[in-house]
């Protein structure tokens, strides 16, 4: 378990600080294959596959359990065999520490699951 | 209640007819708002508004349990006050009238959704 799995996710206001690119890249270092697409606002993206459905669609039922927990909603894109999470903040329209807590709690529902 | 949305899917094997563009058309007109996206591999799209999370992750789960009863998988696309359904078919790269049932059938899900 990281550090950055044990945080929780801070009030997140129009005007909050984003991560510098310097921090992103120190960040990614303690997440698990994670990849920051910043072709348009940054978000961070990662593919989690499955074998089946069923485990496809816990997953995602998990990973919205903790979206509510933590008052921060990613997208989930649901397919027969895997789940791809998109975590960014939608009110400073990039990436907030949140957004890597949540990465990061998300690499240890999957590493807990079965 | 539509008659489509009275179908059941068809086992689709690779070789299956695709649905022509004229019966697309038509077919389209017994759905409520979707769209055929075929910008790559045609696929039924839609966005269904919700007014939370929770609403959002329950009408998931519903389209996942049709996914299951029908065999056969959508994307599903979850955010915080949407989820977004792209049905088409791996197997024939493009749209079978599973996919229009199924389309149907999600309406009308919708449609008795509290």
């Amino acid at each position: 378990m990281t550090e950055l799995s044990k945080e929780a996710c801070a009030a997140c206001e129009i005007g909050a600080p984003l991560v510098s690119n310097d921090q992103q890249i120190e960040l990614l270092k303690e997440l698990d294959n994670w990849i920051i697409d910043s072709s348009g606002i940054s978000k961070l993206i990662k593919e989690f596959k499955f074998n089946n459905y069923d485990q496809s669609i816990r997953f995602a039922n998990l990973i919205a359990d903790l979206a509510e927990s933590q008052d921060h909603h990613p997208k989930i894109i649901l397919e027969w065999g895997s789940v791809s999470l998109e975590w960014w903040s939608h009110k400073i329209e990039g990436l907030h520490m949140n957004d890597f807590i949540c990465a990061a709690k998300s690499d240890l529902i999957y590493n807990d699951f079965d």
